[in-house]
This record gives structure tokens, sequence and C-alpha cells, in this order.
């Protein structure tokens, strides 16, 4: 696992690790360069292995070639230079008249302009897989995923799969129709961070679904949109899936946005504002807005706090604090399904190879993939709805083209062109001295001589 | 020939015709609505007839049926509605901000909003087509050429080949670089109004031309943007092809603009203002400034009006007065190789099936084509630069997916999606009211009723 100094995603991880049976004799080393995190996660695995019945031969290391030499899998959660840089380039955008800062919406996670940091990351990771462990898969989970799988994808031999858990915003729909999440089927694809519910019917009967979505919108969202739950500002963000938002991407679209869809997927003109995006998601505005990014970085810090604290109280068993339980994630069921062929109907970003229509072979589409001994299938879509292949997926997926583009030829004038599609651009000389500014941050060094 | 009472290009063909030897036996019905711009064809046709040498056999009517029946070849050169509701509809969009209109760089051709008049009349035509002579071929020269033949080659059995002369632009380049035009082999490619020189070398050495280009960008193009030449306000327009526009796009895009793209494949920031299009297009801001349209539409009154005093006056030989010439259109010319096996290669809008990597199969593209007894057969382009591809080719090909969807549903909802991506659009309700305002204007009823 490279990036395990994400500990909280890490003991995730693990405790998946340590509940599949199928895999109770891996070995696992846990790479990061931050070794203070390193050493607490030790610290708490030791801790659980002398509390649990723990098999699993773990190694802790610094040094990545020593982590991937002769893999099998290979995870990668890195965010490079954490959050720090990301927070101080919104900042100056936002001073530039860029509300939120510039990219994705999800540029919270984009490691800065033209998602450089990230993509470099990646290109490096894959070509010392290519030395060290050729046979491995890589688990590409670190955003941004669309971006990233497809470059390495493009430009290396290693096998990848890129995982995100966002399509499980599906399980929220079921509640709001009062259905078992198990007892329906659901086609959900698009690429990563825009994906689409095409298919949600009931098991047993085959009946579609969608009309008791159309019943809930019609009877009860607007009490619920109305109600303290909703409404409450620290925990608002968390009901995206059934937002005002959700609805009209709807209602525009004619399919449900799914996840991070929601946000990221969004028309511009959902996202002007902090009074705007309360209008949309809530009063928290929704995950990226100032109140509710803040509330997550904020969780975020204290959960890290708690376990670090955790990790020294030798007065309590953390495996009371914290007990093994499942994550939900599907890395780990990835590698069960592939090594042991229990097979598995997962939701993964995979080269696309025709499985959606009207998107270039050699792009990574987030589809619903059979994973068994014979690998990582994934499950032939067609042609999405066509309205948001037109006004939402092409746009992006073209977007998606801009950023490897400019990251492939170091083209600084790329960056300037995509910045000029941004709404908020009101002249070249300004989206120059934004793109100017943020290279000549001191972090930025290593893309500042990339993109020339 | 289905619009012949745009009688200045209707005499253009008419002349290409009677130069064609192996065409001399053709039957011709010159079709409009327009029964007094017909009168004045016949009057000068048959003048013509009297002073020269010319056996063809002409009837004229207003009933589309008639000309349509058991035809081989169709020329479509139709503007619904003419200028009138265009200008006033540009009025309407500037009293809302939206500068010289809304659409197209080029929606002085294209028949106002969603291009719904000209595409609505494709159809039908094509459909007559099907029933009165399915054997015809369409050449579709009526704007906008893009969507219009995209639309006809998928909705309808209807063979059609699109054809537009802004390509001849590249003709400006070799007078530039001071080599004769029959010397030099091209690929010109994109789709219609977004074409580019992929390709400029000397025939008989293969010497790349490009760097000859770039030596009259370097030394002689600041002097040639000084002149007077080109600054003439009169006639500056006509330089588009050699324009800072070109060269800029040229450095942005690393292939030269031909023709058209100059205008409409230019990024947004080219059109804010008549000062901003003055910069780069010189004085007259381009064709499609207020001053260069206005040039246009006033030379084109003057033409007609010469062209109907003329029909009347029976003291001059109007074959002295406007000699039989070649028009250098390419309409005829397909007809005769086609007929007589003449090869010819030529820049025809053809459907995609693979010439141009990353559009779609049924997409309308802009390529070289080889014309003779076998067909119209595209000439394979492989990949465009990658730039241009990702910064101006896709997105105006989505475009043209979005206007067609909107069309094919009557989705004034997604009229509305594609408004929002002009940079100028602040608003939802803003670019609403702006939909709404043009639907209500009493020439759209037709458009109203389509768009719900």
């Amino acid at each position: 696992m490279i990036g395990a100094g994400s500990i909280s995603f890490s003991l995730d991880l693990l405790m998946d690790l340590w509940l599949e049976k199928g895999l109770k004799k891996s070995s696992l080393r846990l790479m990061d360069i931050d070794a203070a995190r390193l050493e607490t996660l030790e610290k708490l695995i030791r801790r659980y292995r002398e509390e649990c019945d723990i098999d699993l031969d773990i190694t802790f290391t610094q040094d990545r070639a020593e982590a991937l030499r002769d893999a099998q899998y290979v995870i990668c959660a890195v965010k490079v230079g954490g959050y720090g840089p990301l927070e101080a380039e919104r900042a100056i955008a936002e001073r530039r008249g860029y509300y939120r800062g510039i990219g994705d919406r999800v540029s919270c996670y984009y490691g800065g302009i033209g998602a450089f940091h990230q993509l470099d990351f990646f290109l490096s990771l894959a070509r010392d897989m290519e030395k060290c462990c050729p046979a491995a898969r890589l688990i590409q989970t670190a955003n941004p995923v669309f971006e990233g799988t497809t470059l390495i994808q493009r430009m290396t031999s290693v096998p990848t799969v890129g995982v995100c858990h966002g399509h499980f915003g599906y399980r929220e729909l079921c509640r709001a129709i009062g259905v078992a999440e198990d007892e329906v089927e659901v086609t959900i694809a698009g690429v990563n961070h825009c994906v689409w519910l095409t298919r949600f019917v009931k098991r047993s009967s085959g009946e579609d679904l969608y009309p008791r979505l159309d019943d809930w919108i019609a009877r009860k969202a607007e009490a619920f949109w109305a109600s303290p739950e909703f409404q409450d500002p620290e925990v608002a963000w968390r009901w995206e899936q059934l937002s005002p938002a959700a609805v009209e991407m709807y209602r525009y679209y004619g399919s449900f946005p799914i996840g991070d869809a929601l946000r990221s997927a969004a028309p511009w003109w959902f996202h002007t504002s902090l009074a705007t995006k309360q209008r949309w998601y809530g009063k928290a505005g929704g995950f990226d807005s100032e109140i509710g990014w803040s509330q997550y970085l904020a969780e975020k810090a204290r959960k890290l706090e708690r376990i670090t604290a955790l990790a020294e109280d030798a007065r309590v068993r953390v495996s009371d604090e914290m007990p093994v339980h499942a994550s939900g994630e599907q890395h780990i069921g990835i590698i069960d399904s592939l090594e042991n062929g229990t097979p598995r109907l997962m939701e993964l970003n995979v080269r696309n190879d025709g499985l959606i229509d009207g998107i270039s072979a050699d792009a990574a589409v987030e589809v619903p993939a059979m994973v068994d001994r014979s690998g990582i299938r994934g499950v032939r879509v067609g042609a999405m709805p066509d309205k948001v292949m037109r006004h939402v997926i092409e746009p992006r997926v073209n977007r998606m083209e801009q950023v490897l583009r400019a990251f492939r030829e170091g083209d600084r004038h790329g960056l300037l062109l995509t910045l000029m599609d941004d709404p908020r651009s009101v002249s070249l000389d300004a989206a120059r001295g934004l793109i100017e500014e943020l290279l000549a941050q001191p972090w930025n060094e290593k893309a500042r001589q990339h993109y020339r």
C-alpha cells in the first residue's frame, strides 16, 4: 500500500483484509514517506495483533522500491503534498474571482493546477512497478481517478483498475423509496465522479424503481429538504444524494446522478456562490463549499488526533474503541475475487474498449465489472442517455483529454486554454496571471519546470 | 436546384454547367418559392441562351415535388426566411448582452435559434427526395453544412455530400509565400467551418512549406498587417486568412486554420467587441463584425439590384456584362466526375466512417475526397493534431451533437443548456429569457411549437 500514512483509510483496508478468509496468509507492505504516520500505524497494528487473532505478515517502509519488490497488488492512496498547498491555491484563485478555486468541483482532491503532482506521481509509481513488480496489478484509488487511471493505462504496461466509493450513493435512493438495497439491481455508469443511474429495478420482479423515485420527488422531497435533518449545517453535506441539486440534475438530464457526480457533474450555475450552493445542497452548501469542506478537513484532523492518541493509550483496547469491521470499500474484495475466484459484481474504473458507446477505447470508464479468477471484466453498458452524454459526459471526457495532453506535452498554454473554458475567466491576461501566480508558488517548482 | 432564387449563386453554377463539356445535355429544374426572383433568373438565362451557344433543358418551378421528380442530383442552396429574421434575432440577443448574437460565429448563416428553420427544411427536403427521386444524390451547400449534412445522413436514406468553398483560403497562404497554388499539395481536414491545414508541401519536391509560412510570419506579417491593403475597412474582411487571428490560432494549436475556421473556430476572446475583432481581423473587424457583415449584406443587395436591372436592360449583352466563367465552386465538378468519370480530388463533407480518428462514424467530416465514377470516397486523414482536436474540434463536434439532439427531441431545455455554455451567459434566468424572447418572434412560430 503506497500512501499508507492515510491511517484511517489504511486501517479500513487492513480490517477488510483481516476479515477476508481467503487472504489471511497475505504479506503486506505499508509504505509512506511520512515516518511519524507510519509509526503510529505500526503501533496501532501491533495492538490489534495482540488483541485479535490476526495472522498477516506486515512490513513498514519508507522505501518505495522495497515496498514494490515482487508485489502482486499495489494500492495507491497518495495525495502528494497534503491539503495545505491546495487550500493556498484555492485562496489565490478566489482572490482573482474564482470562487472555491479552479479545476474540477472536486478540485479539493486534484493536487493543484493541471493535477500535475498527482499525475506525475502516478506515472513515476507505475514506472517503478514496471521495474520492481511487472506482474503486479495497480489498484488506483487516489484522485483524480479518471485522469490518473487513463494516464497509467495509456502510458505504462501496468494493469490498472480505478476504485472509488461514490457509486454507493444509490443506497440513499433505496432508503428514500423504502426498498432494501440488496433487493435492487442497478447499473451505474459514466466516468469517475460523473456516473449516472441508468438502470434501477427490483431484483425479484424486475419492477422499474424510477417511478417510485419520481413519487418520492413529487410527494416527499420538499418536506425532506425542509427537515432539520437535511438543513442541519453540521451534517448537511451527507445528504447530497437526495438534495435539490440531485433532483434538478435528474430533471435536466433524465438520469439520476450518483455520488460525487452530484457536485462534479453539476452545471456551473449550481456553484457560483455559497448562497447558490446552499439552495442546491442544503445549509452547508454541500461537501465542497467553504462550510462543508471545512467540516471535512476538521473531521479528518479530529480523527487523526483520536487515532494517534489511541495508539499511545495503553489503558484501552484499540479493538474495543475501533472494532474490526468491514469498511465497505472494494479494494480487498477485488484481490479476493482475483485470487480465490469468489465472483463479485463491483463498480470499477476500467479501460473502456467499447463498454460505453461514444467514449474512446483507451479512456477509463466507471462501469459495473465482473471480478473473478478470469480477471476484471467490465459489463457492457452501450449507449448512455443522450442528454447526459452530450451535455455532461462528452465535455468531461474532453476536459480529461485536455488535462492529459497538457501534462504529456508539458504545455502551459494548454492549461491556459482549459482555464479559458471556465465561465469565470474574463480575459486571457487575467487567466494567464492566475496560472503564473499558481506556478510561482514554492511547492509548484516542479510543475513550473514541467509546463513550459 | 432548390433555392435557385439565390440568383448570383445559381448563375455561378449554371455557368459551370455550360462550361462542363460532359454535362451539356443536362436537364435542369430551377426551383424557388420566390416567383419574382425566379422570373428574373429566367429572363437572364433566356438572354444568355440567345447570346451564347447553350444547350440545356431548363425548367423553372415553384413546385418542389415537380422539381425533384426523378432528379439525379439535387443542389440545396436554401436560406429559409432570408436574412431579416436573423438580423432581428441578433439585435434581440445584443440587447441582452450577447454581442453579435448567439450561436456559431457564422450564426449569420444559421437560421436562428437551434438552427431550427434550416434543419427542419433540410429534413423535409430529404424526405421529399426519398419519395420523388430515391436514386438522387443531394449536394448540400446550405448552412449549417456540418449539422445539416450530418442530420440528413443520419435520419434519411438520401446519399448526401456537403459542399463549402472555405477551404480555398489556403490559396492566400500560397500567395503569401510566393508558391503557385497548382504547385502545392494540401491536406485540409476537420469539420465544416473548422478545418485545418495538416499538410502543406511542394508537389514536385515534397518540401514542407510550413517553414516558409513561419518565415512569412516572422519577417513579413507585421508589415502586411500595417499596410493600407490589409487595414482598408472596405475590404479588410477579405484578408482574414492572413490576419493576426490566423497566425495566433496557428501559434495556439500548431496547425493553420483555413477559411471560415478563422472566425468559427477562433476562441471566444477574439470576438468580445468590435475593438477586439479589429485587433485580430483588421479595421473592418472581419467578415462577421458589424462592419464586415454590413458590407457583405450591402454588396449582396447591390449585386442583386445590378443583376435585376441587367435582366431588364435590353440595350446590353448580359454575357458581356457578366461573361460566362468558371465559378471555382465544386458542385458541378462533383456531378461531372460521378457521371463521366473525370477523376477529381476535391474537399467535401462526407460521413466520417473512420476518416478522422476520434470523431464518430456518423458525423460529417470535411476532408479531401476522391470523386470519380466509383463515387465520392473520402481520403483517410487519421489523427488530427492533438491540440486542435482537444481544444477546438471535439468541443465543436459536441456542440453539433447538442444542436441535433435538441432538434430531434424538440427539447427547449437542450437549447438552454447549450446557451449556458456561451461564456456570456450569466444566469439561467437570463438565458431562458433570451430563448423565450427569440421563440416568441412571429417567424419562430414553428420553432416555438417544435421546442417544447
